[in-house]
């Protein structure tokens, strides 16, 4: 969370004029999103945010996210709308990097949400699977099991400086989950992000999904996976069953998962762990000097695969008989 | 400018149930503020500032600053208002933190104020003066000739290694200061920070004054000298006489500039370099670890003065004759 560019007032100025939304009447950068520079920006006609996407970005992958965030806006979901400029385009630069205006979402991102919140996550993952059913665009998961091995051999060399037996432990789950890994099951358009800094409240309800750039094609379930690991764990590692069943019982009131799914979810959970330990295990080893984030722990990832190792069905995250 | 301290949903919730502000719509920590902790805020009735006061504002000065502010305030002031809880009182706590809730003024900090910004400025500069001449508190002026030895005794031995005879500089100038330093001149309420970050401006006008918490008592030609330095150079070092003019016009069109602090002003000038030059080269030779803030650079104030100490007359900041 930083500012990671500053954007003159003259570049701000010369940017804004390419787009029709009113006259600035103040913008200030905010600490919000690990992987951009975001500003908050109160023109006469409303709030936006604008976003600078540092080089984490791959630029070629722009074009999907927008896309997909305006698909969805359209289709009713609660998320940014990229808003267009007086070319009909979304994406624009300033200070040198590629640039968006989103609009403002208003909601509170939940640091420890109750079993109520999961239900509420639970039912609009399902919400946007389905609206993303006829997205046109696709993008292959780039962090799914091909991109774990070159990623843990980034990392294996220091990963007992970090845990003792890390590096024995990964390379043995990397090896069952390279047999097991689930093919073919539903897919289409997942979040794979979407953690709680990325889902806004207004009391119960969700109000706003954001920061989609993670978002890809792939199994539905496993985005599933990803947010009974974001969500339902207690702080000190224990998993949440009250959580589990409210987040799985919302999504199954919107979309019924299917039997492959359900006999899958153990290990999505466990591939899911994986994912963020090792991204997480090469940033920890790769703080640059003078970093404004710090790095996220990976072993709360390595403990929470300990716990899906001893799950033989889904019913042990709360899935209703 | 970062977020030193992170607010829990759970505290920010229990300590805006102090307030009547109506309900929260969300909160973002914000860049702004080299001191403290700010985070936007929004909510059923409005938008609003909440600032955590880290250690370099001291607690006992909280009720001077928010007094002022809203004696500011109701005087007409385009200043933020600090907002009282249902105790009728400014001041809370959250996080261990004392902190407020203020209004949200609108408006963009210009980095490269013009010369119409100037004259602006020294508008809103003699309204502040002319506006505080009834308030009942007073507090002195924390970082003017007597606190700059001291400071300038953490600094010394290492001086040289920011700037060749740094040192012998800025004991000479300091013995200078303290043989002519002016006593007597008009004072009152003086802002003493009035940079660029804590004015904001809606088009050509000032719409808002920010940041009150260095302001003191004491002479009102100081706190224009602190703004001929801060407003009035260009960043190769060069004074814009133009910019001058328009400050110095702006202000007196308001308040009338008397001949003893005519007379002053070059003394101020150089007196008020030297204090942004010493608090700039603590900072710079003291900067922590893990540091969030770049260190602004002294050497930019030491060469300020320098330009101050070959001048002889106001005239030669733009003053009319």
């Amino acid at each position: 969370m930083a500012v990671y560019t500053e954007v003159s007032d003259e570049e701000l100025s010369a940017f804004l004029e390419t787009y029709d939304i009113g006259t600035v009447l103040s913008y200030k950068g905010i600490a919000e999103g690990v992987e951009n520079t975001n500003y908050f920006l109160h023109t006469t006609q409303g709030s936006y945010i604008l976003t600078l996407y540092e080089k984490r970005v791959r630029e070629a992958d722009l074009p999907f996210f927008l896309g997909l965030m305006q698909h969805l806006a359209l289709k009713g979901l609660n998320c940014p709308l990229p808003v267009s400029n007086r070319r009909g385009e979304p994406l624009g630069r300033v200070s040198g990097r590629p640039a968006v205006i989103i609009t403002f979402l208003d909601g509170i991102a939940i640091r420890r949400p109750t079993a109520q919140h999961c239900g509420a996550l639970g039912a609009a993952l399902a919400k946007l699977h389905l609206a993303g059913q006829d997205f046109a665009m696709h993008r292959p998961n780039a962090l799914t099991l091909e991109a774990w091995a070159p990623l843990f051999a980034q990392a294996e060399a220091q990963a007992d400086t970090v845990s003792s037996g890390l590096a024995e432990r990964t390379r043995r789950e990397l090896a069952f989950l390279a047999e097991v890994w689930p093919r073919g099951l539903p897919a289409g358009i997942i979040h794979a992000d979407l953690f709680t800094d990325n889902v806004f409240f207004i009391g119960p309800e969700v109000s706003g999904l954001i920061d989609f750039y993670f978002a890809c094609t792939d199994a539905f379930a496993y985005d599933v996976a990803i947010c009974l690991n974001a969500w339902c764990f207690e702080t000190d590692g224990s998993f949440n069953l009250t959580k589990g069943q409210a987040m799985l019982a919302g999504y199954q009131a919107v979309r019924r998962l299917e039997p492959q799914e359900v006999e899958a979810l153990p290990v999505l959970c466990r591939g899911s762990a994986m994912r963020f330990m090792l991204t997480r295990l090469v940033d920890w080893l790769n703080v640059p000097p003078g970093a404004l984030v710090k790095p996220k722990d990976p072993l709360e990832y390595d403990r929470k695969l300990n716990f899906h190792r001893h799950v033989k069905h889904a019913r042990e995250y709360g899935l209703e008989a």
